[in-house]
């Protein structure tokens, strides 16, 4: 049975995602309907500069009154790929206002107020879906939220951010530095002019946080997210990481703690061993990595970014918010029920793999040997390295909190035989 | 808001996957609650031997009458965890009159009867979901179902069998022949006594035909799935295959034409080159790799069997299915409405490598190439080995119709210098 009123869909932004979306709803414009239920129409698109030409959107279409347009009142549908916090969420709470469902693709701002925007829509009997907002194009959030949702999630272990993973892929593969390889990046567009919020783990806090949320049924805010970007990352991490046969992947890692009374989520670089399948992940491909208590280990993987596979992801959460309308019902909401503490990364349990520029004399291996067991880390290996009278000690430690290796570090920075601290990196996915 | 009066589950069939889909129910009964937005309650449960000892299962709950329980008219969700045909076809279809929606882990009874179940679902206003069907525990319906409901799906290339790959995972990494890896799997517990409904690709045929169906919005029977078992892979063929690059799997493969109009799905054992993610799948997991027009490559990996992964996506169905009757609503049913033509094995096209024992003597390369040409194959490669007066050529083609292949290997084996074909493999995932 199809309905041949159609729904109505205001575009918010029409930039890289936004485009594909708009092409993408112009040239399948028969098969999402028939799956829908319903032709689906774009009512308006609102962007910042009107005169831009756009190829297949009606200029009578275009407005720069993203306001207006939401408050229509017979939108069915808006769908935010402008990005960023403000005019964003005005426009999305107004939307829940005036009757709209919304779906986005805005990881900053659902990272922030997630919350908040998942109250209004609940209020207004609206769906809130952003398939998008982390990984792009993998299914994630829908896997996490519905087909998980008779499972308990123990652990989430991704590569979100592609510009990162290319930049570390690169680095492993040539054996360039980071500024190198960001440079090459940053040539063939898969770094941005101003890379920040990519290198220094921003983005894949904020996936962090969404994901840390929907896996654990608790509130998780960007700021609860520990963050470590990867522009300390060096080439001689690299060949470490090769000796332990490891790589270094930077990761999004949100857990629940042994005793399951607390979770923690993360961003930061890590070895992981080549056996892992996150070790594998190539370019700017993501992968995320599940594990939960009756599924076991899942992987989803695939582009984590780009206008088509970004609209793929948002086309989807329009098909099911449109079938959603025309049901008279929403899909899941927030579900933060369980609500358990967000602990602070020094009680994050893991291994790390640290490297000392020592002096090269007896004696000098017992003492940091001392340090970590007064700090209660212990040691899984020990390589000495000499020449010179340099040396370098390398440590490989066996699970501890990351507290236990901050005072273990802090008193080795002490230690008169201890010239410096050249790496600290942690060991995951073991 | 939490609804008091509970949902009731009458589950039929306790074994293997049954009886942790109680345990997870009783275990995880307040996280369902708060997931679904009421509590759930085991109604009954149905087996063949009232009298065997399960654990956590209350005496009084256990029938063997199964139609009766499914006909008491109180029920809301009957989930499915007998298998085969019937009974429990029968028993969905009464299940739906009596107004209970159906979750099913199924596959044989679901590739066979798909259409008529989704009818009889829609029929009553109720509904069937199966993610447990295919690959277990990964997210693999749902996805290709709802999150790539806005995308055009043109290619599922999955193992989607633990049985096989384990068998292959084996004599790939042990040089095995496949009665030695076989004995193996069974002593081990992933080979069945009587192995013929994996290992001769029944299995995997069933499960083809269910996501052929859904990712192409068309009805594909089990009957529409050319399907070769993987018995006769031989530890020669994996010597070939390391030869080139390759390892071998049994995939279950899925595709649109490449002009749009008709699609084909089979499942038997080909080659495919080790850097293709598919390769690295180990043991009994299973991985299906998913390519579409806007969303690009994307894969899904996990485990695909044993009762609690199976029992994980039976409850994420539950989940689902339990919030649409509260909601008053039904999740996406049947979509076959692009009812494209399902072509026969003849069309594929695809590549292959041909293991020819020959004559050893000049001239035989004129003939056997001058049999492909005049059959429209075009060679890539070939390969001559000789000694005492036998000689072997393996020659790998470019792309060709399965057709046009068939008719060249049986022009070959009228060869006076062909001894005769060896083996003959397709080349996937390049
Ligand atoms: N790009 C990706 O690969 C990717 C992947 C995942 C998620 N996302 C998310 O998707 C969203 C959009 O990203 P994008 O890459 O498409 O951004 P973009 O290319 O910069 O496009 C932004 C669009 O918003 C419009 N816009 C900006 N300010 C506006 C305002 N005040 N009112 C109306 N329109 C306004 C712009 O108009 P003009 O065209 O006139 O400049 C432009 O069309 C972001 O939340 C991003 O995080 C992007
Ligand atoms: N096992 C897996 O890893 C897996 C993975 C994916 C999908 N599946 C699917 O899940 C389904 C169940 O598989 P399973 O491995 O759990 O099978 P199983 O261990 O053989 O269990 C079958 C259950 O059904 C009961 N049963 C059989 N005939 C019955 C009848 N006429 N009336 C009532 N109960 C009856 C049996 O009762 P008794 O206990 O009294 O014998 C048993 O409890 C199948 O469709 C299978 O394809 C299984």
């Amino acid at each position: 049975m199809m309905r041949t009123r159609p729904l109505k869909v205001a575009l918010l932004g029409c930039g890289v995602v936004g485009s594909e979306v708009a092409r993408i709803m112009t040239t399948h414009a028969d098969d999402l309907a028939q799956r829908i239920g319903a032709p689906v129409e774009l009512a308006g698109v609102a962007v910042r500069r009107p005169s831009k030409v756009r190829e297949g959107i009606p200029a009578d279409l275009v407005t720069t009154d993203a306001t207006a347009l939401v408050k229509r009142g017979d939108i069915d549908v808006v769908v935010e790929v402008i990005g960023g916090i403000e005019p964003a969420r005005t426009l999305i709470t107004t939307a829940f206002e005036h009757g709209a469902s919304v779906v986005s693709a805005n990881k900053a701002l659902l990272a922030q107020d997630g919350a908040a925007l998942h109250a209004a829509a609940e209020e207004h009997g609206r769906d809130l879906y952003y398939e998008a907002a982390v990984a792009g194009a993998i299914p994630l959030i829908r896997p996490l939220r519905e087909s998980l949702a008779g499972d308990k999630v123990n652990r989430v272990l991704g590569i979100v951010n592609g510009t990162t993973n290319f930049i570390l892929d690169k680095m492993d593969s040539t054996g360039a530095g980071y500024q190198e390889a960001l440079d090459e990046a940053t040539a063939l567009g898969y770094a941005e002019a101003d890379p920040t919020a990519d290198v220094e783990g921003f983005d894949a806090a904020a996936k962090a946080a969404i994901l840390a949320g929907i896996a654990f049924h608790t509130r998780v805010r960007l700021d609860d997210v520990y963050r470590e970007g990867m522009t300390e990352v060096t080439a001689a991490d690299f060949r470490s990481a090769k000796e332990m046969g490891c790589t270094i992947k930077l990761l999004a890692i949100c857990e629940r703690a042994a005793d399951g009374g607390s979770v923690t989520a993360r961003v930061h670089p890590a070895m992981i061993p080549l056996s892992h399948p996150l070790a594998s992940v190539r370019g700017a491909y993501n992968a995320v990595f599940v594990e939960s208590d009756a599924a076991g280990q899942l992987m989803f993987y695939g582009p984590g970014a780009g206008g088509s596979p970004t609209a793929s992801a948002v086309l989807g959460d329009l098909v099911a918010v449109c079938r959603n309308r025309l049901n008279g019902a929403t899909g899941p909401g927030e579900s933060a029920y369980a609500a358990l503490p967000v602990s602070p990364m020094g009680e994050v349990v893991t291994r790390y793999h640290i490297s000392l520029d020592v002096a090269d004399k007896p004696g000098v291996l017992a003492q940091v040997a001392t340090v970590f067991a007064e700090h209660g880390v212990s040691i899984d290996t020990v390589r000495q390295q000499g020449k010179d009278g340099e040396a370098s000690l390398v440590v490989v430690t066996h699970r501890a909190s990351d507290a236990s290796l901050s005072g273990t570090v802090e008193a080795l920075r002490k230690l008169d035989t201890v010239r410096g601290v050249a790496s600290i990196m942690r060991v995951e996915g073991e």
